[in-house]
Parts: structure tokens; C-alpha cells; sequence
């Protein structure tokens, strides 16, 4: 089945302490889109300026990643990111933020992607994720990202959105965040009853966990011995994640705990290499070992407790 | 088989955004062993001062730890610490430190506790620890737990311990800081290269994870709705891990894995209430279910990637 994907189509310059890139190839939208790629047939929706150079559009197509739905503004600019990553590669300082055609940007889904059955409604703002959701009629499964950004400047159209989602994707501060509570399975608890059915919570280089209302399900990280850029990490994640279940075409509990599984895997790819470059020429035999590595790091006898000294 | 448990006790005063305690029992030898002694018979090496209260040493003894290597001196006061948790219950502040008994604290090991085959290296200055070490013939396994004060005051002698212990208990920054690597999976292999033969990383509400030569395994945390004192929670998994190993009497790679569990488990015990009140009395079945839930999370089938588009 079929994977459509809105969200930012960027340029990004990156430092980090392994090196820089200048204007690569970056948004959620396009790191979301190669992941699911491998798995589905992937639509993208968003928008991108003159400047946006035809490297970029070939390397998207040569992934199979279907463009109908990218705008391209001849003179405009396409939005930019620039960002320098601390030492310890979690936190980031944003040194600039040009919206460009961002600005007036407004998704338009193409009638071939109204079909898709499976939405992704990457990071942008609330109100740009909902006018798409107005555009389809009852996708199977709505996965909705989101940032600080949002719950700080948009938190009343975030709020509406979160009612018409399946799946909201946040890492653990921002599940914190977003909900006031101080424990991530309260603050999933209480983004449960806000709307969405599953909530899932990434937890950067410790793992994921996705909470549903009959319980929770966690994975450890992939091991990543050498991290360059977390860039497009958790857009990875989510592409990977909602492409694998489209693939399967199920959603049920066993499906969605492989699907963080693979999503988590993609996602370790991802921050191997700067901007898409890890994400871009996968093959099987690679994400198949590592979603066994991860089987194996998960894997445990049930416990039998022998003597209990009461 | 039996478990040797040197470190310290304490008395704390202890503020969160839940409450606080006056001169509460603590000690990581004292959560350690309540810990472990419902697994295993726990004797604790330790020192405290003669306003060490009653109270206290018969809270320890109806839990079966044995204190035949708890020094009483009679004229000193026993140690004192007083800290204030952030609302997150991460961060957390020192607002006194007193010493005293500890200051010249020579831990001396009962004859009837250098047959004990488990033996857990708390957290205390690594000279000590290493006396403690100079007095056993060659255990079955040697726990050592240690925490960023002595990374930065006594990372030599520290080194030289890490050279004559199986297991390596620390959490995630104190890995990074140890090793001076950025990445966990690079700085548990740094570890590994300095002596113990396997490193266990505590990523407080995410989980944790041991790390060995041939891999590594990893669980997600037990969830606590509402955490109340995160103070003694590393102690008590470490505690509750060589309790369970001791009664198992094996050390395999499975044991392990279940071990790591059982720890998980019991620390979240401890930080659903003030000092050791939530871990001294539970009972087998709230223990044992807490292990099922876990097991239930961390769950998943092996993922069979159906088509791949590459």
C-alpha cells in the first residue's frame, strides 16, 4: 500500500564536531520519504524555490520517491536551515532559519495521493498538517511528527490536529512537554486521552516506546559506535516506520511493534553519514541484520523467581 | 549462594517536588542489600555513628540483611547527606555533606563474609573498594558500582580497580565522562577495553543495558506513573541484580539478561516512595509481575522484510 508524506523539502547547512555540509539535501519531508521508499510507494507533498538544485529532484526519483506533489516555485527560494550540533551531539544551536517559500507555502495533496491509505503528516506547522487532512477522505492510518516549536508558538491548532490523528510521534521532552507531566508514561497517558490512539515516544540513543491504551512496547536504540549527524533522525524514523506497516498492510499490535523496529533501524543509518547520505543507498541484507542485532539485544527467558526471602 | 555488600550508610535529608524526609535511612549499601536480600543472604560492610537509630538497624535485620559487618562507633555520627531533586527528579543539588564516620572509614570484612561469592563493590571512594578487594579470595563475581565524584577526584585509583572487576555498573553520562567517548555503544567498548568483562549502563527512566564482548542486551524501564525519590534507585538495581544472580547461582549470558531485569524492576519499587520505603516489603507477586510486564514490552517477532524497493 501506498505511503503519502507532508512535510519541509529544505536545504540545511550542518556543523557538527566530525565536520560541516553546506545546502545539502534535508527536511522531514525528504528524509521521511526515502525511508518509507525502500518498503512503499512514497508521494511527497511540499515545496521547494528555483535554487533547488536537479541533483536533488534526480537523487529523490532515482529512490523512487514520486514528486507529484512537490511544488516547485521557479522564483522563489527554498527554505534553509542552518545549525551547529554541541559535542555531545544532542543538543543543537539554530544559527539561521530562512523560510523562503515556506512562508506562503500551502500543501496541496495531488488526486492520485488522496487514495493513499497511509498519511504522514511531517514537521511543519498545525495548521498546514490539518489543511491536509482536509484534503483526504479516511486514510487507513494518520501519523502526525511534531517539535517543541509548535507546543510553544501553535499549541491550540496542534491540539485540534491531535484529535484527528492515529499516532502522535514526539520524543521524550517534548511527550513532557506537551502534556505538563513529569514521567514519560504519564505524560503518554495523558496525550492518549487528548486524542490520538498510540503515542509514540523516541528517546534518542536510548530507544523508542509506543504506548497504546492497553499497554506499551519499548526497543532499545541501534547501536550507533560513530554518530555524525542526527539530522532527519526521527523524520527517518517515522518514514521508515509508517513504510514498513504499509508494506505489511496491517496495523495490528505486532506489526506496529516491528514497524518501531525498523523505523529505529532506518533511523541508525540515518546518523551514520551527513544530511540523507546514509539513507540514500541502502540494501536489504544491511537492514535485515541490524533488525536482528536488535532482536537479539531484546530478547529475554521469562523470569522464574526460585526462592523468595519474605 | 551468598552476596557481600560494601558501601555506605547513611542518614538523608532528602526535598522533592513531592514532599520531603528528615534523616531518612540511606546509603548504597543500604539500598543495595534490602535490595538483594530478598533474592539472597546480603551481608553489608559498612560504618555508622552512634545516632545511627535503633529503628533503623531492626528495619534491616527483619529484612534478613546481615550486619555482622556494619561497625558501630559509638562517639562518631554516621554520614549525611542532604540534597533537593529538580521538578524533572533528574537533576538534583547537594546542600550538605557531612562525612564523619566515613572520613576515616577502613571497610574490614567479617572472616564469615570472604566466602560470600557475590560480592557488590557500592559506591564509595575506589581506595576503599579496593581494600575491600585485598581481603577476598577470588570471588565468584565482583560488582562495582561508581559515580562521577570519583571519575574527577580518583579516576587512578578508579582505573586500577576497573582492572579486577567482572561487571561495571555506571549510567550513561558517567560512561561517557569515563571514557571519553561520545557515543554509549563506543563508550561501553572503550570500557570493556579497561578491565571488566562487562559494563552495564543505566539510562535512568529509559532502561538500561549490559554490554560484553559478544554483544550487548538491552530493557526498557519498568514504568513509574508517579515517582516520588529517585534517590538509592542505581543501588537497588544493583542490589536486586547480584541478589538474583547469587540465587540463580549462574552467570551465563541468559541469567544475566533475566538479572538485569530483576534490578529493573526493583529500582522502580524504590523511586515510587521516599528512601527504602517502597522496597522493604514487597511482595513475590507484585515483583513478579512487574518482571512479566517488562518481558510483555520488550516483546517482538523477528522482522521479515516482504518486498524491497530498491
Amino acid at each position: 500500500m501506498d505511503v503519502a508524506i507532508v512535510g519541509s523539502v529544505a536545504l540545511d547547512s550542518i556543523e557538527t564536531p566530525n565536520g560541516s555540509v553546506e545546502r545539502a539535501l534535508g527536511g522531514s519531508a525528504t528524509y521521511a520519504s526515502i525511508a518509507a521508499s525502500y518498503f512503499a510507494s512514497a508521494g511527497v507533498v511540499g515545496v521547494v524555490g528555483g535554487d533547488f538544485s536537479k541533483k536533488h529532484i534526480a537523487a529523490l526519483r532515482r529512490r523512487g520517491v514520486d514528486l507529484e506533489g512537490l511544488e516547485i516555485i521557479p522564483d522563489g527560494k527554498t527554505f534553509f536551515w542552518r545549525g551547529r550540533y554541541e559535542p555531545n551531539l544532542n543538543d543543537r544551536t539554530t544559527l539561521e532559519t530562512q523560510l523562503n517559500v515556506f512562508e506562503t507555502f500551502s500543501p496541496k495533496m495531488p488526486a492520485s495521493y488522496c487514495q493513499r491509505p497511509f498519511l504522514l503528516l511531517g514537521n511543519i506547522h498545525p495548521e498546514l498538517q490539518m489543511r491536509v487532512l482536509d484534503q483526504v477522505r479516511r486514510p487507513r492510518l494518520v501519523l502526525c511528527d511534531t517539535m517543541n516549536l509548535w507546543i510553544e508558538t501553535a499549541l491550540e491548532p496542534l491540539r485540534r490536529l491531535l484529535r484527528r490523528v492515529d499516532i502522535l510521534c514526539v520524543n521524550d521532552s517534548e511527550a513532557r512537554q506537551l502534556s505538563g507531566k513529569v514521567s514519560v508514561p504519564a505524560a503518554a497517558e495523558s496525550l492518549l486521552a487528548s486524542g490520538p490512539k498510540r503515542v509514540i515516544v523516541k528517546r534518542g540513543d536510548h530507544g523508542c516506546s509506543i504506548y497504546g491504551r492497553r499497554g506499551f512496547f519499548s526497543i532499545p536504540a541501534c547501536p550507533v559506535r560513530r554518530p555524525v549527524d542526527p539530522t532527519g533522525a526521527g523524520d527517518t524514523f517515522a518514514g521508515g516506520f509508517l513504510g514498513y506497516l504499509a508494506s505489511q498492510g496491517r496495523v495490528d499490535d505486532a506489526t506496529l511493534r516491528q514497524a518501531l523496529v525498523v523505523g529505529s533501524v532506518m533511523a541508525s543509518f540515518c546518523v551514520e553519514a551527513f544530511s540523507v547520505t546514509g539513507i540514500l543507498r541502502l540494501n536489504r541484507a544491511d537492514v535485515v541484520s541490524r533488525c536482528r542485532e536488535l532482536h537479539r539485544a531484546a530478547l529475554f527467558q521469562p523470569i522464574r523467581l526460585g526462592r523468595w526471602l519474605a
